[in-house]
């Protein structure tokens, strides 16, 4: 079987891996006070160019999110995020949990739009009732998003505008960041200068596991090792996150994975596209989403995993395939080989 | 100013008022333990032929939700209800606040169908990542709906036999029942029946303030009144929601009022269909949804107090007109003479 | 059966009675934006001459109580509170269910001190894991305490001092403050002044239920009615509240009641102290805390109400007696008189 | 510096590690789903003889805690523990930011007693104002306890039992379990014979991170993925935590690690009292409290970390050493040697 169902199929990449090795002997203080995760933190401020940002080491996205999004929020607001959005569909109501109530927006691709954040606050103000309503409080938004397409810096500085003219701080869901990084005009000072808060996701990326949190906002700043601890998310051997990043960002690893993630879903793209197979969303990212023949996505089920996403219609299926760090020219060739022969 | 704005604008009906002075200076014990509240308790067992529900008085409807969807749920479960609904929309996430999402179904008319419950579950347990999902854990509706439509008994039967199938307790939300107890063919009895919890609310039908939970499921009653005390609802001097409920019950008097309050309602819903004025949705309760020119309804406000609902398009808006326990025939008299005359 | 078990036995005095009954026709906008409502906050804002204060009214003490601690503290933060805090004790967690954790200190007489708010806070600073911890975001004290005691306006400007100097919003429980004002040097304008929110309690001193909300520091007032519709206490009829506390607040009704509540205790407890009977605790206000004999216990028993508190020993039992506005004087002199015959 | 501050200073135990970068190219599914974890899951099972028993990997402690005891508690419910117990003192509130009051008991060596678990529920149901308090609901303990202490299998059956009286489900946090089976009579069969579900702590015992829940209640097992989820705790590369774990559990290497930790704890226990030093508590596990004189200890500071933990007197203070898997006998050789030279 080889396996395209997912981003986190294996384990580290060599460099990673090599890292976690060679510091498994010394001995440091724990829960991320140690100087690994010093010097990660001080090569993620450089590289945002954002000398005075807080950042944070989490083990996971879920967790991360729960985390900012519970230190941003007074009880009474909300999370404005598209129907589609992580938070708002895979988190098991991780952000509900906190007490606070995700705001859905339509979005046919997975974006959010800065005209939707004016008139979503537009409507509440202007409502009578609005006492009665929960309160937007922050957006989030995810690059790239659930379905692998990313932002432009124009739609971000937007978006960053919009949110701003609110008064709601601006969250970035950075998991795939790497791929977003690759396929987009975004690059990470400019999340640093637009967002109040995003992450650099390591666990889609080719770490074993682990989230950077870039926190621009002072505010939200404040006392958040605090909530990382009460959200579980405060590793006691906190150097792992340290020593993997900063592995991670020497010499742009973090660059050259997610280049790497993207060039090989673009080869299977134009495979699918070669074949006649349509896109259910045209993804630049390394989550590749064609519309398959039943009979077709049966024949590859054999050999391949992969995700089951949508129903077309009776004899079409829209699936996911995702590639990997580890993902090889031999596994992309073997599948681009079967499509061809199907 | 007339106010149609809502059914809660005046104070008691003399009947409930009369029984509050008369029993003022009466010393009972407190948070509910009182005969009151006890035979009030007995005469709507009585009237749902429910001898084994729980009966619990609370202040208002907000609580009343909140406290009996935190009664049923596990922390991963969410509640649901179409998008229009109460605790959707309308009391500032008070059910996210207690940790849980509010699964909101698509509706036009402000009613789930039993066909969407099964949908959704059917669905949520196919998805192979349905663990990262909230898990559907209760069905929650309003009779009437915010809409002021309402269930028929073979619906309502429907919708129960559903949540059952998904083993989902299902919690009716009465705050303008005795409107709905007019206007449809579902009784108490059938409530206590299909329903593991409902409530007959107070507030809207002539009570200071009030709902009565009728809890058939001895699952969700256990320690129902440790929850009520949490949740801010016990009320100290608890004989009030006792006297008053007695009265409410006593001859009648819910049915009278609902009765009343809905046949005004007709009366103001026959005079905007004779002016020509669509109803935005059609209601056969206590609220009424017609689409007024601009014009008419600038006009209107100079005398009467309404809510302004949703803009319908450029020259006309839907508002909604209440009638309530106090509404006279004088207030409805003027109104359709003055729509009549426009 | 002579009732001495709390102070909300009875229903309304006469005058907060006449007022509701003087009103009950009237048509008013719900939800406290009334004109009873606005009337009585700027009767109470001049009262504490605090012209900028938020004034809000709500049902009950709980729910106030954990609706104004939910408005201070972020998720990690909780509420430093004696351990015979209202809060820590008979609110069936109220503050834990919206997040947060009470700090429990220990005091004999029901009092916190200022010189505890310094220590627990160095303490907590000065620990190496403190972000481990749950941060001191707030003081809580109730006045009078649960035991009936009363802080000096000398103890207070310390404690408020202290919070200050810690940077913790310091709000004051006045469910019962009528008897406060009538047994200490403390007037609403300290309160004002000193704290940065604080209630007087409507409930236990004559009215049907109320609570008035007084929040000095704008920080805590912004978007607070959002959190009063969330934890439910936005009452429907708002006006109620609103005709109660302008009766309350008019001519000293709100002085005059809590001095007679007090001043009928101070009978009780004369007669205590006559029979030889020790005082669990030496309270100055309505609740008197006698240690009896169990066979005096017994007797009275038969004929009064009242509440059992702890265990002194073997042969004797601390219980409560509680005055309240309808407290008559032949009542307590019945009283006086059976503990005489004892 | 020789560590001695905590049990989770440097990386994994050689075995692990291997284990590790022998099967980090393996592609598995992800969140725990995979073939190792369901390996280990089946090793514990086995040892534990409880074949019918949910096993669940989770990264860390607090994530752990949490998630058991919100899937085991009703919104009303509390969890009885000791003052000093890891979720009421050392975990940013967790507990309470998932609505729960930690129910604290006294207890001079960190343990409970089945006596006081009697004693709280006797006295919380005899307590007439019971459901204005929050609800005992779940028994937690710690094995080692914070102090280091330990249980006899003869008080955990009665502990069980008492657990059991009141229908309270019994959780047993094992951060350090591997050092409790070490120096207690109590084995693993026991723990999943008398608890509702314990954990076998991973993390201070020479993994990188992970700990095993074992559930042998299968309520409390039910959906118990979605409370990981939602908490969290659900690692996506799961598979670490079943490699390191089929590692761990594999030719007793748990039990090895947990008895070399306490054997060099007990090789500084006896340099302590050789040297008259009191023990501040007298653990027979891998942490250590001995008392110093602060010339002592400042002396020991140059060369050692170890943790402050408590003031004894002016020229006193109570400290902790720790040992861990990688703690060797040269650290421990010269810790000791410069303690008798002191």
């Amino acid at each position: 079987m080889i396996r395209f169902e997912c981003d986190y199929t294996t384990g580290a990449h060599p460099k990673i891996l090599e890292a976690l090795v060679n510091t498994n002997g010394e001995a440091c203080p724990g829960y991320g006070e140690d100087p690994h995760c010093e010097r990660a933190g001080a090569m993620l401020r450089e590289l945002c160019r954002a000398p005075e940002a807080g950042v944070h080491f989490l083990v996971g996205g879920t967790q991360t999110n729960a985390t900012v999004i519970a230190a941003a929020l007074r009880p009474h607001q909300g999370v404005l995020c598209v129907e589609t959005g992580h938070i708002n569909v895979h988190e098991t109501g991780a952000v509900e949990a906190s007490g606070h109530k995700v705001l859905a927006l339509p979005a046919e691709d997975g974006k959010i739009a800065a005209r939707q954040i004016d008139e979503y606050c537009r409507e509440h103000y202007n409502n009578a009732a609005w006492e009665h309503m929960v309160q937007p409080g922050m957006v989030y938004l995810s690059h790239p998003t659930e379905l692998g397409t990313v932002y432009t810096l124009a739609e971000l500085e937007q978006i960053s505008a919009a949110a701003r003219r609110w008064k709601l701080p601006l969250f970035v869901d950075g998991a795939r960041l790497p791929c977003g990084l690759a396929a987009s005009d975004i690059a990470l000072p400019d999340l640093a200068r637009l967002c109040d808060a995003f992450y650099l996701g390591g666990t889609k990326a080719g770490l074993l596991f682990g989230e950077a949190v870039v926190i621009a906002n002072p505010a939200l700043n404040k006392d958040f090792r605090y909530l990382i601890k009460q959200h579980g998310g405060m590793l006691a051997k906190g150097r792992l996150l340290g020593v993997q990043f900063e592995a991670f960002l020497t010499d742009g690893l973090f660059l050259e994975i997610g280049r790497r993630e993207t060039a090989q879903a673009m080869r299977l793209r134009d495979a699918f596209q070669a074949k006649g197979w349509p896109l259910f969303v045209d993804s630049p990212t390394n989550q590749q989403f064609p519309v398959l023949p039943n009979g077709a996505m049966a024949a590859l089920e054999e050999k391949y995993s992969f995700e089951v996403w949508a129903k077309a219609d009776k004899s079409h299926t829209a699936v996911r395939f995702c590639t990997g760090w580890s993902t090889t020219d031999a596994d992309v060739d073997a599948l681009i080989e079967d499509i061809r022969m199907l």
